[in-house]
């Protein structure tokens, strides 16, 4: 069984690993062909949204599915009698912050407060009423803290409506939160639904540092699966599935969904009895979900910018590295590091030390 | 960095499966592209022994492996300057029965009776010396069980070399073991060694059924260790390295050895903190070696002729599935699955439950 990948970056990588011992075969369609993916499975080199290419990865794949949440909607729509999952409306739904803050709502999962953003006078009508500070995101098109403008005075929207005021804009409070945390779960081809333990994020300058799993709050983790429960039952929807949340005084505030696989759940691979990535193929190609238990307790530090060298970083006894096999580039995501440890302090005092040695800058609770 | 594997059955695919998250490449060449390591990487494709595709293999590779024993070393011996691991004379102690005999002689690692057979008078005279029951074996080109007779009678020897006396051959005693084990160890480049808990195997019809490690006999692993480090440090071994013992009234008997991964030590995938592929790897490639520690109690069984459906097999919780992408065929290894259990009685309930689905002819202690 083929299935097709929109997107070969590391999440396609990660899911190609994850299914050839499964026995699943895999076409990717990407701009390159040494990118992530087409490093390990033929790839169709084109534009995302080609139609032709399209058609030849739904012609040539069992199932489609993809690795980036950004991709577009109408051109998928194109593939007429083909099966994508996770499925196309929950795609939509997670491309734009308006339609998403709208599903959260619908569904009764508490957000910030926002308003959606169209003119000048509508951002300082919404700083008015949602008050400062707050955050600017362009609808579309962001991640990893990217078309993103903290605002916390007048001066600041100004500046802020001149860098992004030319795209549609949504204007939300920022949540002094305690912590980020990130749920994930997968829902199979029968309704069947499977929920991770809660990842505790770590973010700098927008992009995911450190994740530690599992989040040890048992009603937090009850909150979390209930509100992803309600999004994959609301799409009826095939595959993994995340939402971060803020965490303020015992409370899960939705910040934002994704329709695929997460950089929060990579420590999944050796830390849970089943990793993300095995169960989204299980999910969409219709075998039995896995189990979702932690095997441990794990931290996964992403790679960022540059790659530490490997003969450096498996010095660390039983740390599991994973290149993606890209070029390094500031900022940009390169790989991660997962341990698993027995109990949470010594998952802390380790993941404290490997920080000081690979990101001195962040700092952890 | 590019690794080329001689030879794309399962056991390269799994050395590339477990080679990528290190962000190494792999090229294999093998006689098909669609065998189990051409699925996931680049393959040459034609004859093992062509000097061309060799060379080819060797230009483009920084390090050349291979993943079955009984490849030409005349053939190898034609790529001057390319780094071989593990070392070719090992290679051809390993494809040699005599050799394999004396090399365990020299090195003082017990072994049973043998008598090298060239003749039929040869042979009359060993069983005569050495005694019946015996076992006569092709001296090249055995695995798996193939290229073996037992004999019990004078008739027995009559048929025997009927049927296996037009090559060289080798007499050796039948040992009434009460078990078999193996031990695996990796020795990487700058002479550091590394060794995984014993396993203890079942065969039937000369094919290993299923594997359970750690066997938990300190004394016998510390024995097999020693074995094992006496032909790494002969060698000046770079790599994984596989001994196969019978084992009788508390001491080991050396049965054969592997210059390569073994399918014994398939269960480090998910049983032991380094999979015995990662380590091939790291040692070849001049990495620091990871740990070797078991996690659990692991249970590896073998699908052998026809896959039972992925769907069924994936009702088990916690069983991981390793298809090798191959065409059904009577007696073919198709694939294996593996599980973790927290101590040896978990282990071996579900071992024997999930035997009596899969192969109830199989009995185990």
């Amino acid at each position: 069984m083929t299935v097709g990948i929109v997107g070969g970056g590391q999440l396609g990588r990660m899911l190609a690993l994850a299914g050839y011992p499964l026995g699943l075969d895999f076409l990717f369609l990407d701009r390159a062909a040494d990118t992530p993916g087409g490093q390990v499975a033929p790839i169709l080199c084109g534009e995302l949204t080609d139609p032709t290419l399209l058609s030849q990865l739904a012609e040539r794949s069992d199932v489609v599915t993809f690795d980036w949440e950004n991709i577009s909607v109408d051109a998928l729509l194109t593939l007429k009698g083909t099966k994508i999952c996770p499925p196309i409306r929950a795609l939509a739904a997670a491309q734009d912050r308006v339609s998403e803050k709208q599903l959260f709502e619908r569904l009764r999962i508490p957000t910030t407060r926002w308003r959606n953003v169209e003119s000048k006078e509508h951002l300082l009508e919404a700083a008015k009423q949602v008050g400062l500070p707050g955050v600017i995101k362009t609808r579309r098109m962001g991640y990893d803290g990217k078309g993103q403008a903290v605002v916390r005075t007048a001066a600041d929207l100004e500046r802020a409506w001149g860098e992004l005021g030319s795209v549609p804009l949504l204007y939300e409070d920022l949540v002094p939160f305690e912590r980020e945390v990130s749920v994930i779960g997968v829902r199979g081809r029968r309704g069947e639904i499977a929920v991770y333990p809660l990842n505790d994020n770590v973010h700098s300058q927008g992009i995911l540092r450190l994740t530690r799993a599992p989040y040890g709050s048992v009603k937090l983790q009850r909150l979390a699966a209930q509100y992803l429960k309600r999004v994959l039952e609301y799409f009826r929807y095939v595959g993994v599935l995340t939402i971060e949340f803020f965490v303020r005084g015992g409370a899960l505030i939705a910040n934002e969904m994704a329709p695929r696989v997460h950089n929060s759940g990579h420590w999944t691979i050796e830390g849970a009895a089943t990793s993300q990535f095995e169960n989204h193929l299980r999910a969409i190609v219709g075998l039995p979900l896995g189990s979702t238990r932690a095997l441990g307790h794990s931290a996964m530090l992403n790679l960022i910018g540059k790659m530490p060298p490997a003969a450096r970083l498996l010095t660390h006894e039983g740390l599991h590295l994973h290149d993606y096999g890209k070029a390094p580039r500031p900022g940009r995501k390169l790989g991660h590091c997962t341990f698993v440890e027995g109990n949470p302090r010594a998952r802390d005092i380790r993941a404290r030390r490997l920080l000081a040695e690979l990101a001195p800058a962040i700092r952890i609770p």
